[in-house]
Protein backbone atom coordinates (compact mmCIF):
# COMPACT_ATOMS: atom_id res chain seq x y z
CA UNK A 1 0.00 0.00 0.00
CA UNK A 2 1.14 3.33 -1.01
CA UNK A 3 2.77 5.61 2.25
CA UNK A 4 -0.15 8.31 1.49
CA UNK A 5 -2.83 6.05 0.66
CA UNK A 6 -1.92 4.53 4.18
CA UNK A 7 -1.91 7.79 5.80
CA UNK A 8 -5.56 9.22 3.77
CA UNK A 9 -7.30 5.71 4.66
CA UNK A 10 -6.30 4.79 8.07
CA UNK A 11 -8.82 4.82 10.18
CA UNK A 12 -9.67 3.53 14.08
CA UNK A 13 -10.69 -0.53 13.94
CA UNK A 14 -12.39 -1.39 16.63
CA UNK A 15 -13.84 -5.20 16.20
CA UNK A 16 -11.67 -7.67 14.89
CA UNK A 17 -11.39 -11.21 13.95
CA UNK A 18 -9.55 -13.08 16.06
CA UNK A 19 -6.89 -15.33 14.16
CA UNK A 20 -3.28 -15.42 14.40
CA UNK A 21 -1.47 -12.68 13.13
CA UNK A 22 1.93 -14.48 11.19
CA UNK A 23 5.08 -14.52 13.63
CA UNK A 24 6.76 -12.51 10.24
CA UNK A 25 3.90 -9.82 10.86
CA UNK A 26 4.58 -9.28 14.28
CA UNK A 27 8.04 -8.94 13.38
CA UNK A 28 7.64 -6.42 10.89
CA UNK A 29 5.80 -4.39 12.94
CA UNK A 30 8.70 -4.63 15.66
CA UNK A 31 11.01 -3.38 13.36
CA UNK A 32 8.48 -0.73 12.61
CA UNK A 33 8.85 0.38 16.03
CA UNK A 34 12.59 0.53 16.30
CA UNK A 35 13.00 3.04 13.47
CA UNK A 36 10.51 5.64 15.07
CA UNK A 37 11.88 8.67 15.91
CA UNK A 38 12.58 10.29 18.97
CA UNK A 39 14.29 13.20 20.50
CA UNK A 40 18.23 13.39 20.75
CA UNK A 41 17.64 9.85 19.34
CA UNK A 42 16.85 8.54 22.81
CA UNK A 43 14.29 5.48 21.91
CA UNK A 44 12.72 5.92 25.57
CA UNK A 45 10.63 2.78 25.23
CA UNK A 46 10.05 -0.85 25.58
CA UNK A 47 7.44 -3.05 23.60
CA UNK A 48 5.30 -5.80 25.41
CA UNK A 49 3.65 -8.34 22.62
CA UNK A 50 0.38 -9.31 23.86
CA UNK A 51 -0.80 -12.62 21.98
CA UNK A 52 -2.29 -14.89 24.66
CA UNK A 53 -6.01 -14.52 24.10
CA UNK A 54 -6.67 -15.01 28.06
CA UNK A 55 -4.32 -11.92 28.77
CA UNK A 56 -5.72 -9.97 26.07
CA UNK A 57 -9.56 -10.55 27.77
CA UNK A 58 -8.05 -10.05 31.09
CA UNK A 59 -6.61 -6.41 29.80
CA UNK A 60 -10.49 -5.75 28.18
CA UNK A 61 -12.40 -6.71 30.89
CA UNK A 62 -10.34 -4.84 33.40
CA UNK A 63 -10.56 -1.46 32.01
CA UNK A 64 -13.71 0.53 30.88
CA UNK A 65 -14.45 1.07 27.02
CA UNK A 66 -11.58 -1.67 25.93
CA UNK A 67 -13.93 -4.43 24.47
CA UNK A 68 -11.78 -4.16 21.02
CA UNK A 69 -9.21 -5.98 22.92
CA UNK A 70 -12.06 -9.07 23.69
CA UNK A 71 -11.84 -9.63 20.10
CA UNK A 72 -8.14 -8.66 19.06
CA UNK A 73 -5.49 -11.28 18.28
CA UNK A 74 -2.81 -8.97 19.78
CA UNK A 75 -1.86 -6.38 21.07
CA UNK A 76 1.28 -4.15 21.47
CA UNK A 77 1.94 -2.23 24.75
CA UNK A 78 4.36 0.53 24.12
CA UNK A 79 5.63 1.47 27.63
CA UNK A 80 7.58 5.10 28.13
CA UNK A 81 11.25 4.49 29.45
CA UNK A 82 12.05 7.94 30.63
CA UNK A 83 15.26 7.02 32.44
CA UNK A 84 16.52 6.96 28.58
CA UNK A 85 15.59 10.09 27.79
CA UNK A 86 18.07 12.46 26.57
CA UNK A 87 15.98 16.04 26.43
CA UNK A 88 13.89 16.22 29.19
CA UNK A 89 9.89 16.26 28.64
CA UNK A 90 10.03 14.42 25.21
CA UNK A 91 9.17 10.84 25.99
CA UNK A 92 5.12 11.18 25.59
CA UNK A 93 5.93 12.85 21.90
CA UNK A 94 8.51 9.60 20.96
CA UNK A 95 5.94 6.72 22.31
CA UNK A 96 3.19 8.93 20.31
CA UNK A 97 5.21 8.81 17.08
CA UNK A 98 5.94 4.85 17.63
CA UNK A 99 2.28 4.21 18.43
CA UNK A 100 1.42 5.90 14.93
CA UNK A 101 4.21 4.16 13.05
CA UNK A 102 2.42 0.85 14.30
CA UNK A 103 -1.13 2.16 13.81
CA UNK A 104 -0.13 2.33 9.68
CA UNK A 105 1.87 -0.58 9.70
CA UNK A 106 -0.91 -2.83 10.62
CA UNK A 107 -3.00 -0.79 7.59
CA UNK A 108 -0.49 -1.45 5.51
CA UNK A 109 -0.49 -5.10 5.89
CA UNK A 110 -4.22 -4.75 5.81
CA UNK A 111 -4.86 -5.43 9.30
CA UNK A 112 -6.97 -3.31 11.55
CA UNK A 113 -5.96 -1.40 14.61
CA UNK A 114 -7.04 1.07 17.24
CA UNK A 115 -5.18 2.95 19.71
CA UNK A 116 -5.68 2.69 23.56
CA UNK A 117 -4.50 5.39 25.45
CA UNK A 118 -3.19 4.74 28.73
CA UNK A 119 -0.99 7.88 29.97
CA UNK A 120 -2.04 9.96 31.77
CA UNK A 121 -5.21 7.97 32.54
CA UNK A 122 -3.77 6.68 36.24
CA UNK A 123 -6.44 3.93 36.86
CA UNK A 124 -5.15 2.86 33.43
CA UNK A 125 -1.69 3.02 33.89
CA UNK A 126 -1.91 1.06 37.01
CA UNK A 127 -4.44 -1.85 34.99
CA UNK A 128 -1.89 -2.83 33.26
CA UNK A 129 1.12 -2.47 35.05
CA UNK A 130 -0.39 -4.92 37.38
CA UNK A 131 -1.90 -7.31 34.31
CA UNK A 132 1.47 -7.39 32.21
CA UNK A 133 4.17 -6.65 35.53
CA UNK A 134 5.82 -3.42 34.10
CA UNK A 135 8.17 -2.21 36.83
CA UNK A 136 7.29 1.26 38.43
CA UNK A 137 10.43 3.19 36.54
CA UNK A 138 8.14 2.47 33.36
CA UNK A 139 4.86 4.16 31.90
CA UNK A 140 2.13 2.30 30.32
CA UNK A 141 2.07 4.99 28.07
CA UNK A 142 -0.28 3.09 25.44
CA UNK A 143 -1.86 -0.27 24.03
CA UNK A 144 -2.23 -0.85 20.32
CA UNK A 145 -4.98 -3.57 19.65
CA UNK A 146 -4.27 -5.26 15.94
CA UNK A 147 -6.10 -7.85 14.03
CA UNK A 148 -8.41 -8.39 11.05
CA UNK A 149 -11.01 -5.86 10.47
CA UNK A 150 -14.61 -7.28 11.51
CA UNK A 151 -16.40 -3.66 10.46
CA UNK A 152 -15.87 -1.08 7.67
CA UNK A 153 -15.66 2.36 9.18
CA UNK A 154 -17.01 4.93 7.36
CA UNK A 155 -14.58 7.15 6.26
CA UNK A 156 -15.07 10.76 7.53
CA UNK A 157 -13.58 13.72 5.75
CA UNK A 158 -11.87 16.22 8.54
CA UNK A 159 -10.03 18.77 6.38
CA UNK A 160 -10.49 21.85 8.17
CA UNK A 161 -9.00 25.00 6.02
CA UNK A 162 -10.00 27.57 8.96
CA UNK A 163 -7.22 25.67 10.87
CA UNK A 164 -4.49 26.67 8.28
CA UNK A 165 -2.77 29.66 8.85
CA UNK A 166 -0.27 31.39 5.96
CA UNK A 167 3.33 32.47 7.35
CA UNK A 168 1.59 33.89 10.62
CA UNK A 169 -1.60 33.25 12.56
CA UNK A 170 -4.77 34.45 11.43
CA UNK A 171 -3.53 34.59 7.65
CA UNK A 172 -5.49 32.76 5.22
CA UNK A 173 -5.32 31.27 2.14
CA UNK A 174 -7.45 33.94 0.64
CA UNK A 175 -5.76 36.79 2.50
CA UNK A 176 -2.16 35.75 1.46
CA UNK A 177 -3.29 35.74 -2.16
CA UNK A 178 -4.45 39.01 -1.95
CA UNK A 179 -0.90 40.11 -0.53
CA UNK B 1 6.44 4.37 -1.79
CA UNK B 2 5.11 1.15 -0.02
CA UNK B 3 3.88 2.30 3.43
CA UNK B 4 6.23 -0.31 5.01
CA UNK B 5 9.61 0.88 3.45
CA UNK B 6 8.57 4.59 3.93
CA UNK B 7 8.55 2.94 8.12
CA UNK B 8 11.72 1.05 7.59
CA UNK B 9 13.38 3.77 5.54
CA UNK B 10 12.36 7.42 6.74
CA UNK B 11 15.70 8.77 8.43
CA UNK B 12 16.11 12.80 9.66
CA UNK B 13 17.01 14.85 6.75
CA UNK B 14 18.46 18.30 8.04
CA UNK B 15 19.87 19.76 5.35
CA UNK B 16 17.97 20.44 2.29
CA UNK B 17 17.72 22.43 -1.61
CA UNK B 18 15.34 25.69 -1.12
CA UNK B 19 13.58 24.64 -4.12
CA UNK B 20 9.65 25.74 -4.21
CA UNK B 21 7.61 22.71 -2.72
CA UNK B 22 5.05 22.31 -5.28
CA UNK B 23 1.48 24.08 -3.63
CA UNK B 24 -0.31 20.07 -4.72
CA UNK B 25 2.38 18.78 -2.67
CA UNK B 26 1.35 21.38 0.01
CA UNK B 27 -2.30 20.52 -0.23
CA UNK B 28 -1.75 16.65 0.36
CA UNK B 29 0.32 17.42 3.49
CA UNK B 30 -2.09 19.37 4.69
CA UNK B 31 -4.65 16.35 4.30
CA UNK B 32 -2.43 14.14 6.06
CA UNK B 33 -2.14 16.23 8.91
CA UNK B 34 -5.74 16.22 9.09
CA UNK B 35 -6.35 12.58 9.10
CA UNK B 36 -4.42 11.89 11.84
CA UNK B 37 -5.24 10.30 15.22
CA UNK B 38 -6.24 11.82 18.18
CA UNK B 39 -7.85 10.87 21.71
CA UNK B 40 -11.45 10.76 21.29
CA UNK B 41 -11.15 12.33 18.14
CA UNK B 42 -10.88 15.82 19.47
CA UNK B 43 -8.23 16.94 16.79
CA UNK B 44 -6.26 19.46 18.92
CA UNK B 45 -4.50 21.17 16.36
CA UNK B 46 -4.22 24.36 14.37
CA UNK B 47 -1.17 24.31 11.39
CA UNK B 48 0.85 27.63 10.24
CA UNK B 49 2.72 26.47 7.04
CA UNK B 50 5.74 28.71 6.44
CA UNK B 51 7.13 29.25 2.77
CA UNK B 52 8.41 32.19 3.21
CA UNK B 53 12.37 32.29 3.09
CA UNK B 54 12.68 35.61 5.42
CA UNK B 55 10.18 33.66 7.83
CA UNK B 56 12.36 30.53 7.73
CA UNK B 57 15.40 32.53 8.11
CA UNK B 58 14.04 34.28 10.92
CA UNK B 59 12.82 30.86 12.90
CA UNK B 60 16.26 29.13 12.33
CA UNK B 61 18.57 32.50 13.37
CA UNK B 62 16.35 32.79 16.42
CA UNK B 63 16.72 29.34 17.93
CA UNK B 64 19.83 27.56 18.40
CA UNK B 65 20.62 23.98 16.64
CA UNK B 66 17.88 24.82 14.05
CA UNK B 67 20.17 25.22 11.01
CA UNK B 68 17.86 23.05 8.83
CA UNK B 69 15.55 26.18 8.54
CA UNK B 70 17.89 27.84 6.97
CA UNK B 71 18.28 25.81 3.90
CA UNK B 72 14.55 24.62 3.74
CA UNK B 73 12.01 25.79 1.72
CA UNK B 74 8.86 24.92 3.75
CA UNK B 75 8.01 24.80 7.38
CA UNK B 76 4.46 23.87 8.72
CA UNK B 77 4.25 23.94 12.38
CA UNK B 78 2.05 21.89 14.43
CA UNK B 79 -0.02 24.13 17.18
CA UNK B 80 -1.66 22.74 19.76
CA UNK B 81 -4.76 23.80 20.61
CA UNK B 82 -5.78 22.27 23.80
CA UNK B 83 -9.16 23.96 24.35
CA UNK B 84 -10.48 21.23 21.74
CA UNK B 85 -9.43 18.48 23.77
CA UNK B 86 -11.95 16.06 24.94
CA UNK B 87 -10.18 13.59 27.11
CA UNK B 88 -7.59 15.76 29.11
CA UNK B 89 -3.87 15.18 28.98
CA UNK B 90 -3.77 13.48 25.15
CA UNK B 91 -3.18 16.42 22.90
CA UNK B 92 0.81 15.98 23.25
CA UNK B 93 0.14 12.44 21.83
CA UNK B 94 -1.93 13.66 19.45
CA UNK B 95 -0.36 16.56 18.21
CA UNK B 96 3.21 13.87 17.89
CA UNK B 97 1.30 11.58 15.55
CA UNK B 98 -0.21 14.06 13.27
CA UNK B 99 3.82 15.08 13.17
CA UNK B 100 4.91 12.00 12.53
CA UNK B 101 2.31 11.54 9.15
CA UNK B 102 3.76 14.61 8.05
CA UNK B 103 7.27 13.10 8.42
CA UNK B 104 6.32 10.15 6.58
CA UNK B 105 4.62 11.88 3.82
CA UNK B 106 6.54 13.91 3.39
CA UNK B 107 9.08 11.32 2.82
CA UNK B 108 6.95 8.92 0.66
CA UNK B 109 6.80 11.66 -1.63
CA UNK B 110 10.77 11.90 -1.83
CA UNK B 111 11.31 14.79 0.33
CA UNK B 112 13.45 14.97 3.33
CA UNK B 113 12.15 16.15 6.44
CA UNK B 114 12.88 17.23 10.60
CA UNK B 115 10.82 17.26 13.30
CA UNK B 116 12.02 20.34 15.74
CA UNK B 117 10.31 19.84 18.82
CA UNK B 118 9.33 23.08 20.80
CA UNK B 119 7.20 21.91 23.30
CA UNK B 120 7.81 21.74 25.97
CA UNK B 121 10.86 23.59 25.65
CA UNK B 122 9.92 27.67 26.73
CA UNK B 123 12.28 29.46 25.03
CA UNK B 124 11.13 27.79 21.45
CA UNK B 125 7.74 28.26 22.51
CA UNK B 126 8.06 31.55 23.01
CA UNK B 127 10.14 32.38 20.47
CA UNK B 128 8.00 30.62 17.37
CA UNK B 129 4.85 32.30 19.29
CA UNK B 130 6.80 36.12 18.77
CA UNK B 131 7.35 35.34 15.18
CA UNK B 132 4.36 33.89 14.27
CA UNK B 133 2.22 35.63 16.27
CA UNK B 134 0.42 32.11 17.89
CA UNK B 135 -2.24 33.50 20.39
CA UNK B 136 -1.62 32.60 24.15
CA UNK B 137 -4.56 29.80 24.02
CA UNK B 138 -2.79 27.69 21.46
CA UNK B 139 0.91 25.92 21.71
CA UNK B 140 3.99 25.58 19.51
CA UNK B 141 4.34 22.22 19.39
CA UNK B 142 6.72 21.41 17.00
CA UNK B 143 7.99 22.40 14.01
CA UNK B 144 8.85 20.20 10.47
CA UNK B 145 11.09 21.65 8.14
CA UNK B 146 10.76 20.13 4.70
CA UNK B 147 12.52 20.26 1.34
CA UNK B 148 14.56 18.21 -1.26
CA UNK B 149 17.09 16.34 0.73
CA UNK B 150 21.05 17.64 0.35
CA UNK B 151 22.32 15.33 2.50
CA UNK B 152 22.25 10.98 2.60
CA UNK B 153 22.10 10.28 6.08
CA UNK B 154 23.31 6.37 7.05
CA UNK B 155 20.96 3.85 8.24
CA UNK B 156 21.39 2.49 11.55
CA UNK B 157 19.67 -0.50 12.86
CA UNK B 158 18.36 0.43 15.81
CA UNK B 159 16.34 -2.78 17.14
CA UNK B 160 16.98 -4.07 20.34
CA UNK B 161 15.21 -6.91 21.32
CA UNK B 162 15.92 -6.94 25.16
CA UNK B 163 13.78 -4.08 25.07
CA UNK B 164 10.72 -6.80 23.37
CA UNK B 165 8.68 -8.38 26.44
CA UNK B 166 6.06 -11.37 25.12
CA UNK B 167 3.10 -11.40 27.39
CA UNK B 168 4.24 -9.72 30.76
CA UNK B 169 6.91 -7.64 31.27
CA UNK B 170 10.61 -9.53 31.62
CA UNK B 171 9.83 -12.45 29.87
CA UNK B 172 11.60 -12.53 26.67
CA UNK B 173 11.61 -14.57 23.39
CA UNK B 174 13.53 -17.36 24.42
CA UNK B 175 11.67 -17.59 27.79
CA UNK B 176 8.45 -17.83 25.86
CA UNK B 177 10.03 -20.86 23.78
CA UNK B 178 10.51 -23.14 26.74
CA UNK B 179 6.76 -22.06 27.86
Amino acid sequence: MDVLDALMTRCSIRRFRRERVPREVVNKFLQVLFRSPSAADARPWQFVVIDRPDVLDALGRAMPHCDMLLSAPLGILICADPAREKIPGFWPQDCAAAAENLLLAAHGVGLGAVWIGLHPVPDRERTVRELLKVPESLIPFALIAIGPPAERPTWEDRYDPSRIHWNAWGVHESDARTC
